[in-house]
């Protein structure tokens, strides 16, 4: 049970994937339909799942994204009194559902508009999706501000960072300091990256997730992702952001500040602590999730990370010094880069390459006046890294 | 500089000491004069150095502790502008300065007084005295809140712990990590331990301290002091004080919360970090402290208390659950094994004997309701610990 007078309102977008599933587990925990009133949850193909949460939730709606799926998605909710919708319109209704807390779980940038339009209501944001900040940081920031709602960010290096910076000192903040396992490839060298395949790219070390994801924390794109959205969250300047190696993921991130004092946040590798956190912020739930024991963990390790074997930490910091649209592209890039891989279509450190060959292609100074803009550049962005595909 | 309208009023009741002298850096450090108007300086035997920081500050008023070196102080201090007093009269009259903040840094039971006098009167105190809190806790607590001031630790554990512990989260409070660095006999044998000097017990792995407390740390009869003080401070059960060694004493402490998080506050070991964080609390200062490089820092270790070898954390719990007088009978019994072993009366293993058979000895549930009480427990400890060191 949260401490709260009546159930808290809220939506879920994205509910079928890893995050929204880990959601509706914490919701399960603190109490479900005692604590919360589940607005709505959208998914895309596992409509099965999603009709499944949408019954035992007692959702007052559920969308597909996928239009052509209204009708199968209306036979499995038949008389459980959830409405359906479907498709981009279902999932701006959704978004527009009067639920004070949102969590915005998309993945990729279908995530963009439904997010942006939540965080216009005034919604409390938990965020999960990266687009809205990786590729529309300042139209998305703007938008949660406008909107009044707050920011809390669901990732597990940006909630630790969330965590550890106090709203009264964020005068003194000096340096945000994001862990970063190193992935599967931590230790090889260049020669043995160049050879990596999938099926060992895709093998986490402490996490597991989903092949996007595992693939993006070996070639450490994760991190660069993070870097930006960290940059875009917390308002630092590039070079406040640090990334350190710290191979067993138990500090998930730290904040340094002023007096030299750096405070961290450690726990077991468990999604569910940050979306705790971002569920009943300010407060803090009580989760049954596994407790660290400092003995058993006997020791923890940190490196510096190679940026000649991880240049995505280099094209982060290129991307931020530059501004403007260039983290949508170096996402967008990273995207089509990722796809030819697990295509086979080029090797692990070429997805690299392709995205710095894009970047450098497209530094216009141009910065989005609308999601318009953004997606365009994304669009661009992935023409260009098809293009530098194709020509290795 | 701090954050503030008007120069901060503050006196340092044991400024000639290590916290003392590092205090007065951090105010120097932080604008001096312009930021800070010292009330009282007091020390005790060291006069050039009590009167050359009343010269450098222009204190209002000098006191040494030693009745005897009155006219010795006065006449250093000869047309300086700044007032002498001396004694037990003379530091109440310190204490009693219209300070809204007070370095609380006397060591010993002499401290006891000044201070609670100091926490009466409504000043926030910046405690690094422990005898408040391990010999007469709850009457200091109490004395804090009728006073109205707020109590910051400056330990580096308890500061550390109080940094994590946010004010709006006490509610999801599960547990306290006090980290020890296990000192320099982490890894000897029971029988290496019997027979070590007290040369080679003060020679402390991280910290530069004194005799007592490097003594103290080599025994981890300071981690046991530091519990019993962090029950009082945090007001927490014994069983969610957890010790773990941590031989780099980079982490200072961690807060455990029901949600699984731990916040932890690292630093290099600097005490002035600490007495920076208590002096413009809730502000953060800028100091100039070495930074951490996590990549040169590479590993951090951690292990179980070994409580067969260490048997001065078993006997913290004891005098936790004990309550009442025990943690004065503890504190004054140790101190006077402390000596014994220091003038080679007794072996290095034989000091927690000794405070055992005291502890056990003076289970009589009594409870402190004056300073009186306190005083005459530790007077009563102290003669049975010479009784059971003569007894050796």
């Amino acid at each position: 049970m949260i401490d709260s007078d009546r159930p808290r309102r809220l939506s879920v977008l994205g509910s079928t994937g890893s995050i929204g599933v880990s959601t509706l587990d914490v919701i399960d925990q603190l109490g479900g339909r005692d604590s919360f009133e589940i607005m709505a949850l959208t998914g895309n193909g596992n409509l099965e799942l999603l009709a499944e949460q949408a019954r035992r939730t007692g959702a007052k709606l559920a969308v597909t994204a996928d239009e052509s799926q209204y009708m199968a998605l209306k036979d499995l909710l038949a008389g459980s009194g959830t409405a359906v919708a479907a498709g981009t319109s279902g999932l701006d209704e959704a978004a527009d559902m009067n639920a004070g807390w949102v969590m915005a779980a998309i993945v990729g940038t279908a995530g963009l508009a439904p997010t942006l339009k939540a965080a216009a209501r005034g919604a409390d944001i938990a965020l999960a999706n990266k687009e809205c900040l990786v590729s529309a940081g300042p139209l998305f920031v703007d938008a949660v501000k406008k909107g009044g709602g707050r920011l809390i960010p669901v990732d597990s290096e940006h909630s630790a960072i969330f965590q550890c910076l106090e709203a009264d000192q964020r005068h003194a903040l000096e340096r945000i300091v994001l862990t970063a396992s190193g992935g599967p490839f931590r230790t090889h060298t260049r020669e043995q990256m160049a050879n990596v395949t999938v099926q060992t790219a895709r093998t986490h070390p402490n996490w597991s997730m989903g092949l996007k994801i595992s693939v993006g924390s070996a070639s450490m794109f994760n991190k660069a992702l993070e870097m930006i959205e960290a940059k875009h969250l917390f308002d630092v300047r590039p070079d406040q952001i640090e990334v350190v190696v710290h191979p067993q993921s138990i500090i998930h991130s730290m904040v340094g500040y002023t007096d030299g004092s750096v405070i961290a946040q450690l726990g077991v590798p468990d999604m569910r602590t940050a979306i705790g956190y971002a569920l009943t912020y300010p407060k803090r739930p009580t989760l049954n999730v596994d407790r660290l024991d400092f003995a058993k963990l006997a020791r923890l390790d940190f490196e510096a990370p190679d940026e000649t074997r991880f240049p995505a930490i280099r094209l982060a910091r290129t991307a931020l010094e530059r501004g403007g649209l260039q983290g949508a592209i170096l996402n967008a890039a990273e995207e089509t880069a990722f796809n030819a891989f697990v295509e086979q279509k080029i090797g692990f450190l070429d997805m690299a390459d392709v995205v710095e060959t894009v970047m450098d292609a497209m530094v216009d100074g141009v910065t989005a006046a609308t999601i318009e803009d953004v997606f365009a550049a994304d669009r661009k962005a992935r023409r260009k890294a098809v293009e530098a595909i194709a020509r290795r």
